[in-house]
């Protein structure tokens, strides 16, 4: 029960990421993003991909890393808009 | 160790919400953010605050209870801006 709880709550707030990538992708636009809170997320869910490996976790290593990757979209087109500013 | 690894994962992911909400407070505008990000992203913190109560461990709750917080004040600005729309 415990862990179906959290599985529930690590693909949400692991797919959530998603829908945001998708927008950014297709209007090209993320100038209402806030570039420091993605640097900080970014920095976060790498860190917690260290945690899952220092506790072996395979569901913490997982969930985090496709986190991170559709951070890093994220970012990327973040920072296109940034140097283009 | 692991405790802190653990910790500092998790407050980088809770105050990197802070300058998205900074943002979004100073511009008043919101219209490059996914709805359906912060709503998914809501919900998963939510369970994790429920995990927390199910685990009983106080870190999990306070770190998530913050972030869903500042989740809502994100999301205030979007819904308003949603409504002007």
């Amino acid at each position: 029960m415990n862990t179906a709880v959290g599985l529930f709550a690590a693909v949400c707030t692991t797919v959530s990421y998603f829908p945001q990538l998708k927008k950014c992708w297709e209007t090209g636009s993320a100038g209402d993003l806030s570039l420091k809170m993605f640097l900080i997320l970014a920095l976060g869910v790498a860190t917690w991909i260290v945690y899952g490996f220092l506790q072996q976790d395979i569901v913490i290593i997982i969930a985090n890393a496709v986190s991170l990757c559709l951070l890093l979209g994220i970012l990327y087109f973040k920072l296109r808009e940034h140097r283009k500013a």
